[in-house]
């Protein structure tokens, strides 16, 4: 059995990093049973044993391995089917998408919800939040959450490739869901798991492949604890 | 011998269409000898025979083929090897990464070089690229690339993705070229044999990529006609 240590708010139960649900993704699209550990950004003694202080991170027997990129190499390693990339040429252009979700979408959505996030981690983690997040931003989490219903506009038109990509084909994997799937749909449960706020268009494209994505793997994201 | 029906400006030898210089990274990729024909937008008649009205068309003894996207589905089916996208997961992630470029990258050059492209079409082209471009933008070609020097910073930041796969692999295939560097090379042609003006940032780190995709195919790229 793996086990995963999985970014968790106060709530136990409410698991929202959006590269762990990559993770949780891959690892229910492989059929592999996993334990999952609920962890906060300041539990970093708990994964010290991984060499670095972030998740998600997952132990394999006697195997570590950190950052959801490299967790999904290792899964398609051990068990290649039903694949996750399909052969080096699939992996590698995966790279390019989760490279394009990490620069436009994960931090389109930080923009939109970082001041709900404070609201759900775990009171031990707050200050470590807050201070953490608005040194990046270099502003406070109240000022780069203002004037998301306007600034949604915008993040929601720099998601054209994924309506472009369904308009052709029904998931982004092809006929059938791979890791590219994974990578987008994940970074969307970040938002929906811990906000209000539709960071998608309610009436847009993108919502009904994240709908039965949501139905994948016995409803897996669907049951996900929100708030 | 394939045929490629190919954009050319007033100079023949001048060919610059984003798709059609995807089409021959491909064709010389597969080590297929291609025989081209330079094109004008207003040549319809030309190519009535593809049952639409844009380049690229590719004849095949008697199979005609139009559309960069269904060209590399044609040439990866007829010769598998050397892999344009080397599997169904391959050829549907780089459909996203098709649809990147088409909703990011060409609309971004568009409005940096739209007004040297007037410069560079044949002169039975420039009223229908004139009128058909402006009624698009909704403003002149002058208006439209007004600016550029300073807009051309936003176009390249939006080429993150591309520097981020860049950090952990030397092709966007992986370690060998793919129809996704195909993509982006061949956008990238566009701006390159019409304009002087570098649409990418000439000290950042795509530049030592595109030296080399110019350099692949015996310097297919490299010793193309450029203004």
């Amino acid at each position: 059995m793996i086990t995963l240590y999985d970014l968790a708010g106060a709530d136990p139960a409410l698991r929202f990093s959006p590269y762990c649900w990559r993770t949780r993704f891959a690892l229910a699209h492989k059929g592999m049973p996993v334990d999952t550990i609920p962890w906060r950004f300041t539990d970093t003694d708990a994964i010290a044993f991984s060499g670095q202080g972030r998740v998600p991170v997952i132990r394999d027997g006697g195997v570590v391995v950190s950052d959801s990129w490299a967790i999904a190499e290792y899964l398609e390693e051990q068990c290649p089917t039903p694949a996750l990339f399909g052969g080096a040429l699939g992996r590698a252009h995966a790279r390019f998408i989760n490279s394009w979700v990490d620069s436009v979408m994960v931090p389109g959505i930080a923009t939109l919800i970082v001041r709900d996030l404070l609201d759900v981690v775990a009171d031990k983690d707050k200050d470590y939040f807050r201070s953490s997040r608005e040194s990046r931003f270099g502003r406070t989490l109240e000022e780069v959450q203002a004037g998301r219903e306007q600034r949604v506009l915008a993040f929601r038109a720099s998601l054209a490739p994924i309506r472009l990509v369904l308009r052709t084909q029904p998931w982004l994997g092809g006929a059938a869901p791979s890791y590219a799937d994974h990578i987008v749909a994940g970074t969307l449960m970040w938002a929906r798991c811990t906000s209000k706020f539709s960071v998608i268009d309610p009436q847009g494209s993108i919502v009904p492949w994240f709908e039965r994505m949501l139905d994948l793997y016995g409803g897996l994201g669907r049951a996900a604890r929100t708030v």
